[in-house]
């Protein structure tokens, strides 16, 4: 079994100029699953996906409706007594927005150098490409994987995947596997190799103040009525510390503080502090305590990612707002409950709300907990295995600092582990202008992700389900 | 003399559906000043007064440029030895977002009942027109106005009239004139009348706060990095203290405070505060030690009237944004000089700035100081007379909350004051959505018009000029 795997990596690597033709039509595809203007894209990933499944031989190629976006869903089934693997991607990209400063168009993947820039390239078209195409070059090349595949492409995560447990609740006897591999998490560091372990959980909420009917004239009450821009800024002002900490009571309710293991592998991670701030011009700031590597992988967060309200237009006017916006998210670790965190901010955003504002505050999903992968995992044991083979030193155990939230709703609706597989690496600007992906990391990733296969291959069903 | 004044009102009742279809027409001309795609329907609103103007006999009708948005010019000066009176309006108009709100088209003039719906219907379109009507009268009816007239008509004034100065400067010997009469600065209060003896000043700046070079994955950076929102707020909720008076050093630097005759005008104005706040569902808040009405008169007042960053669009985006950006007015009182009512905005914005933001502090105009009309002044006297006419009580002397920067401009540049005689009433939702003027405020306003110029017919040049 151990010879079998030289004629696909030969396919794969014969094969390379077609996948990054396949990817780059994937890429013109601007399947933003946040805006609803873009339902007919994400139509149109669905259909050029079934499409390239059928065609590589998979069965059961079909789209898997929960109630929201549909996944993307097809197997191979031809390995009894072998273990099933189910394969994680995702469709959707984030929205590309603010369009100005890309340099590129979005959605029109553009090589230079070692990079493809795109929406999408590195989160997570590029991953899931090489994913898929390692089964692909199993099953062309020797008729056969090492394991049994179940290919699940989900259209909601950038939204945080709100009909996924729906979803696989109403499929489970189709999504039944031992283990996920995930190409979506992708690699810590370019310098060495490293196995994620786990990923900070995520909850989202939306505040709308309200102070007034209408908007006013700052000539005829100005001085004399509540501003809901004042008022959203001391709200807004109050959920942290000046150091950086977040004040909310109970936001950090059940947070395990780090273990001196997770403590000692984040220092031996290699990792230039200075460069990774100066790098985008970012001002190192945060809990007091903790590293900056810590703070964003081993500590929970609270960001406002958009707040909006008044006059944005040119020149001036002179209003009194009378609506205020914002939109947050929060990153949280081990022990934290997503709907409690909720629960925390909105009585925290109520006690602080004066008389006379009207507070509406809206969890935008259900949030996810954060996901751990114990170190003996044969996931990890296989993973290690499989980066040695590239790599003089062993690969070293990190945290993500995002969030895979399918990690955790596998794990409590099927009962099973993920192990984070993905090629990005951390420095290609997902969720941000001119996102890009290196092509280098597609050969690399195919030759990988075809011995983890291969490994998986060796493994018995049931040491999936220990512990 | 004083019976040449029945022929004119006869001649205004006659062409009442004319004028009601004139205003009409000006109001479809969405001539916004304050954002530059509106210019060419700025250039129409000018060549449709200048029309008009000429058609009733006017004399050297031109635009006048400053640099800006040119005015409007045109006289009529045969009235030898009678003072002379420049007519004030300004054509321009608020921007008419958030258009969502409004009820009717807002460059569509639509009447419901006595009221009539447009975007500058009120501010101030409906009293320009009425102005102008009056002096068209009185050459179409006796062939002569009882005063010299010049009309200047405004196309910077929702803007701030960044070019007032240049332009008058420029125009100095067209302009020259014994007093000014301003179609803006209206009337306070539907039951009693009033005569408007100043207004409170304005100064407006823009704030725009960066902490890294491009938005952050919030995943990656969460809880380690500076986020412009968080900073943006707390730089706004600085600036005010809890009870709603305004924090800033310096900022009421020079203020006088309101004299005794003051608070009791204030006072015996009759005003239902109760009403005043719950007719737009806002809640009394501001300056300790004052009346609502004291507030938004007699004291300064400084107002977040915009305030935007990061993703704002359908949904959630896990970022963190790396700009944040808001407009500030602040409304100010005689005293106080605008200049220093920015610089210590601005310092105060600095010293809160932690490190590692980059913060930039612009102002939008020059700003224009509070304006005072002493209360035996002759305009003063003429406004009595008249509207005593149609009225038993004696009017009350108030001053207005918003500003009309053109009082002081006029005082500085030409050494005249200027008598605020506006039709339009406190209520009439100016600067927001469904803005509208009363068309029982036309004939009323007209006749007025008509008595006010006669009235002002009988003073010598020099009655102007005293104190």
């Amino acid at each position: 079994m151990s010879h079998a795997i030289q004629p696909v990596l030969d396919h794969l690597a014969a094969r390379q100029p077609q996948i990054e033709a396949w990817l780059n039509t994937f890429l013109r595809i601007p399947s933003v699953s946040a805006d609803p203007a873009y339902a007919p894209s994400m139509a149109e990933a669905r259909r050029f996906l079934c499409e390239r499944l059928r065609s590589a031989g998979l069965r059961q190629v079909q789209e898997l409706d929960g109630g929201g976006e549909p996944a993307i869903y097809g197997e191979w089934t031809g390995a009894p007594g072998r273990p099933t693997l189910l394969i994680y991607g995702h469709y959707d990209v984030q929205p590309a927005d603010p369009l100005e400063l890309w340099r590129t168009p979005p959605f029109e993947p553009t090589q230079v150098g070692d990079r493809l820039y795109a929406r999408g390239a590195s989160d997570v078209k590029g991953s899931t490409t090489i994913a898929l195409e390692v089964v692909f070059a199993y099953l062309a090349a020797v008729q056969a994987c090492p394991v049994n595949i179940k290919v699940f492409i989900e259209g909601e995560e950038e939204t945080g995947s709100p009909s996924l447990r729906p979803l696989i609740e109403r499929y489970r006897s189709l999504l039944t596997a031992d283990a996920v591999l995930s190409a979506d998490g992708g690699r810590a560091s370019a310098v060495v190799s490293t196995i994620n372990t786990g990923a900070r959980g995520h909850a989202a909420l939306e505040i709308k103040l309200r102070t007034a009917a209408k908007d006013l004239h700052s000539g005829r009450y100005g001085g004399g009525v509540r501003n809901a821009l004042h008022d959203m800024a001391a709200l807004l002002a109050s959920l942290h510390r000046e150091d950086g900490s977040v004040a909310v009571d109970g936001f950090h309710a059940g947070a395990q503080p780090p273990t001196p293991r997770q403590r000692s592998d984040t220092a031996a991670f290699p990792y230039d502090e200075a460069a990774f701030f100066s790098d985008v011009a970012g001002a190192s700031h945060g809990e007091p305590g903790y590293s900056p590597r810590e703070r964003i992988t081993l500590r929970p967060a609270l960001d406002v990612n958009g707040m909006w309200g008044g006059y944005t237009g040119a020149g001036t006017k002179t209003i009194i707002p009378c609506e205020a916006s914002a939109k947050l998210t929060a990153r949280i670790v081990e022990g934290q409950d997503p709907a409690q965190v909720i629960h925390s901010v909105l009585a925290h955003l109520q006690a602080a709300c004066p008389p006379g504002c009207d507070l509406e505050v809206t969890a935008l999903n259900t949030g996810s907990p954060a996901a751990t992968l114990r170190p003996d995992h044969p996931l990890v044991t296989a993973a290690e295995t499989v980066l040695q083979q590239s790599s003089d030193s062993k690969p070293i155990h990190v945290r993500l600092g995002a969030s895979v939230p399918i990690t955790s709703v596998f794990k409590e609706t099927l009962g099973i582990d993920t192990l984070m597989f993905g090629y990005n690496l951390p420095d290609e600007d997902v969720h941000a202008p001119n996102e890009f992906f290196r092509l280098s990391s597609i050969p690399q990733g195919l030759q990988a992700w075809t011995r983890l296969l291969h490994e998986l291959g060796n493994c018995h069903s049931s040491s999936f389900h220990r512990g």
